[in-house]
This record gives structure tokens, sequence and C-alpha cells, in this order.
């Protein structure tokens, strides 16, 4: 169970779920971007009609060497999710939709915030209505995220905590997150909420740092520059190697008793910024980091410490994060040396 | 201290609150509806310089007649809150922002989601964006909802029960709140919000149950109509008269320590629908109620009993409602008694 570019894929661990997704038709929003595209290649794999989606808007994360290896056996379509028109047609047919599409920026968010709403709640109420209209029984996962409990009252975060996002992506990624599990309770439209942490590996966008700056460190570090960490280096975070954030929203589509829920996904490991730079320097075999305080910008949106709490999805669905820190690292270090232009050329 | 057509207002606490309105330039978006237009009234007497923006749109509070009276002394602009080049020409020179236009109905907001999220987040991120660039010291008071909690958790509702909406205009109405707070404590613009509860008297929108329930029961006791409660009519409710509204408004744009806060409002009356009926039809000397079957639409987003706990308000601002359940429904069947044909033909 290969990847094409031999890059292992995390074991899936029951034949239910390969078998669901056998001949289903799917489609991805935001197909050609990190999280989407892997997707993409591990339902070709389990034997999926794929459809992607894509905006190719330059600030996100969409790339077509994402699809490099798997291009001619899924159907690519290069539209906005703004546009209602094409996704009606896009929605027709599908079995499943892993909603992905957005726009993941919290600078972009401060800066552009009628962009962010319009990608982040309008077009996701179009989706639903169009959902809701020409194809009620369709699946869908929706990709949320943890910042819509922004600054953790304690940790690790469970789904209980107070949803209380810092920037205007926050707001809008709640609103976009609750009209799924609304659409779920009143229409019976089976939605299921995954609150992704930080996920990295292979495919990420790493131009800069407006998916995460996990990204700009690996360009950072191949180049041989030194890796920016702001402020004191010791606020905590959670990774998910972006192998096993496919294989939670594959279980999260496939599972009858996900729906209308909203699950955290996470990590038992928990590293600081400035241990989670050393580590990447190791495995590099050298390069250097540099504290940098942080911009007005910044600081008043940081949340300080944040990890999840994912014991209710691995409870109900029996996910658990497969792939090390140290391991998705080495990886996605050696992605990007090999592909790196790919990505910032 | 009278309205123009002769009902007394509740008396204000303080004459800090009063010189604070004389020769203020003060902007109210909604101005034409029920609680914007009584605001008008009162900030007219306190010596403020008002205008009015507001949409006209038939389904929603707006009625140039609630304005009869003050007509010459205010300035009334017919435009839209989603038309962005008619707001930035409002909000120049301004003072204050009363920022109370809305869509309100939770039907309506389920039918025409994308209408509300115009509406209800759109407009309120551009109007912000708009004062943000071109008026920062504004200060702003916005009319958010008892509707964002949900069904609630525990009685009376405080502040910090988790907001949990159930309907797209709760979602869309947390939102608009929420971009509020944001640009208080990211641009340190003033903005103050306070939740409503169920908010009746003269000038609501009594055509149909749109803006309140209440709203329709008047009209049909007048008409002689039985009024119809839905479910068995024991859901208790808390109702402030709009008097007492308009007092927590100016109490919140006059108080610097309201600024960054959202607040409850609520009454110390406490009444099921039944009680609520029951007391209108004595005032009124007769006429008769109807329990009817919840429709299964309603009883989706139906949220049991809710009452407000608004001890944090009447703490630091020393707000409490004056007018009793009883005065404030005999003032609005008088009121619709006189001048009922003004809002229903």
């Amino acid at each position: 169970m290969h990847e094409p570019n031999g890059l292992p894929f995390a074991e899936l661990p029951t034949m239910m779920e390969t078998d669901f997704f056998n001949h289903r038709n799917v489609l991805i929003t935001g197909g050609l971007g990190f999280i989407g595209s892997t997707l993409a290649r591990r339902l070709v794999e389990l034997g999926a009609k794929v459809t992607v989606v894509d905006s190719l808007i330059p600030q996100y994360g969409g790339n077509l060497f994402n699809i490099e290896g798997i291009r001619d056996r899924i159907r690519v379509n290069i539209s906005d999710v703004r546009d209602p028109f094409a996704m009606a047609h896009h929605v027709r047919g599908q079995d499943v939709l892993f909603n992905l599409a957005g726009q993941t920026s919290h600078l972009d968010s401060m800066k552009e915030p009628e962009a962010d709403l319009d990608i982040n709640c309008k077009a996701q109420l179009s989706l639903l209505e169009t959902c809701r209209k020409t194809n009620p029984a369709i699946r869908i996962v929706f990709a949320g995220t943890r910042q819509i409990y922004g600054k953790p009252d304690y940790l690790p975060v469970d789904e209980a905590h107070p949803i209380r996002p810092v920037d205007v992506n926050g707001i809008n990624k709640t609103a976009g997150e609750w009209y799924h599990l609304l659409y779920n309770s009143t229409y019976g439209i089976p939605c299921t909420v995954l609150r992704l942490t930080n996920t990295y590996g292979p495919r990420m966008r790493v131009k800069d740092a407006r998916q995460t700056f996990l990204g700009i460190w690996l360009r950072r570090i191949i180049e041989g520059q030194p890796l920016q960490v702001f402020g004191d280096g010791t606020q905590r975070r959670d990774f998910n190697y972006v192998d096993d954030v496919v294989e939670a929203l594959l279980l999260a589509a496939a599972s009858d008793k996900a729906a209308g829920k909203a699950y955290n996904l996470g990590s038992g490991e928990v590293v600081s910024l400035k241990a989670l730079a050393e580590l990447l320097l190791e495995l590099n075999g050298g390069g250097r980091l540099e504290l940098s305080p942080f911009s007005e910008e910044l600081k008043k949106i940081d949340i300080g410490d944040y990890y999840g709490n994912f014991t209710k999805f691995e409870g109900e669905l029996g996910w658990r994060p497969k792939i090390s820190l140290r391991e998705g690292l080495k990886r996605s270090l050696e992605y990007y040396r090999r592909h790196g232009k790919e990505y910032w050329d």
C-alpha cells in the first residue's frame, strides 16, 4: 500500500472502510490542496471514483503537482466553491463530499475579512443548500479547525470547551461548521465535522506561513535559512501527519454514528515550538533557529498553548494517529528536498 | 417626559446619560423599525442629531408611521445595510451607531439562509470595516439576541452559557456579534452587544409573527380572532417592554465600561405562553385562545423554556426593567387599537 511517489500510507484499521469507498462517487472541494490531494490519492487506491474541485487561488493550498501520478485516474475541475452553478453540477450523483475548501490564513482573514466570509460562510451555506435541494443523501465531512476554541481555558481541549474564536477566520469557520451540523439535525443530511489541529506533511503549502508556520520552516531549512520562532518558543502545540488526518476523514465518512457530530483531532505528542524547531534541525543534520518577538498583529490573535483531546473520536471511531512527529517530519523533509521547487518556484 | 403620542417613557436613571446624547450625532440602522424608531424618539428628546437608515424591506420591521411626529426632527435615509457605499456615507461624522438592522425571523432564515447571511453577517462585517477605515472612534451598540444560546442547559441563562444556536438566524447573529467584539479587541472600536430577549410594545411588527408571536397576538385580539398558542403553552419566556430596551441601549452607548462586552437583557417576570395569552385576554376584556400542535418545522427549532439572567448588566450599568408586563401589554393594546391599521392594512 504505497503512494505513487513511494511514501507508505498508514495502515487502515478495517476492511469495512476499504469496502465502503470501492466504486463510490466522491467529491473533494479543495481537492488540489494539501489534505484534499492526499485524500484523493488514498481514495483512488480504495477504488473510489474521485472528482476534485479546486479554485487554484494562488494564496491558497491548491497545486497541480499534488496530483502528479493520479492525474489520469481522477476528474479535475477548476472552479470556486463560491460559484453556486458549478457546485450544483458537481454535487449531482455524488455519494460522499469531503468539504475541505477554505481560506485558512488568520492574518489574511483580518486583512480581507469579506473574502474569508464569502469562502468560509457563504459558499458553505450555498453548498449545503445545493445538497439539500438536489442530493440530500450525500454524506458530508467538513474540515473544521481548533481555531474556533480561541485561547484555551484548559488543556487538552475537548469538544465541550467554550467556542470563542479570536479572529475573523475563527468566527467564519465556526459558522461554517454550525451550518453543517444544522443541516444534519434539520434536514437529515449526514454531516460530520472534524476539528483539525496543525496538519503537516508532504504537499502542504510551504511557500509561506499561510497554511501553517511548519510549511515555511520546511522551506527555510532546505534553503539553508534560519527557522523563525515567534515569542519565546515555549508555546506548545500538537501536530497530525496528513495520512493520519486522511484516515480520520475516511472513518468519519464511512461511519453512520459520526453523522451530526463534531470531533477534535489531536496527537499524543505535544511539543513546544522551540523543541519542534530543534527536532527539525536534528533531522536535517544542521541549521539554526532564531527567536523573534511577536509582531503587534500576531500578539493580538495569539492563543498561547493549544493541544486537543481526541478521546471522543478515538472512543467512537477507533482512530489514533500512527505516524510519530519524528517520522512525519522525516518524510516531509524528504518530500520537499526532492520536490521543493514545485512548491516555491 | 412623554412621547409625541402621549405614552410616558420610563424615567432615565442619571443626568449623565441625558447629557451624553445632547448634540451628539447618532446613527441608527433599522431606524424605522420597532426598537430603532422608539430609540430615535427618545434620542430626539435628549437633544441628539439623529439619522435613521432603513431598507423598508416589506418582510421586516420598518414602517414610516413609526416616526410620525418626529419626522421633521431627524434625517431619514432609505438604504440597505448591504450597500457598502451608502453605509460609508452614513457612518462619516457620527459619534454613536446603534446597529439594529437585521433579519429576525427564524423561519425565514431557514427558507432564505443566504439573505439572512448577507444581512446578519456580511453587512455587519462590511459596516465594521467602514468604521475601522473611516471613523474608528465611533461607539457602537449592536442588537444581539438570546437566540444564540439555543436550548438552555440551565435557567436563567447568563452570559457564560454555551453558545449553541439552533437555526441559521442564530448562527449568523452569533457571527455578527462576534465581529463586533473582535473589532473592539483588535482595533479598539468601542462596541457593546446587548443580547435581547423578547421585546414588545408600540411600533412592533404585528402583521405576522416575523418579529415575535406577541405581535400577531395583538393584531388577532384586536380583530376578534383567537390567540394561537403552539404546543401545550407551558413554555416560559421573559419579555422586555421596548422603553426598557431603549434605556438599556442608551446606557450601553454612554458607558465606557461597556465597551467590548456582551450583556443579556431579561425581566424579573417570567411567564408561560398560556399565562401570557390569558393576561392579554383579561386586559382586552374578552377573547379566546387556541392550543395548536407544533408544526414539524417549528418543533425542530423550538428551544423549550428560556429566560435570561441580566444581573451582569444590572450590576455594571444599573439597568433594571421598569415597566411591568401588565402595564406594557396595556400600553401595547391601546396603541394598536388606535393605530392598528397603520400596521396591518
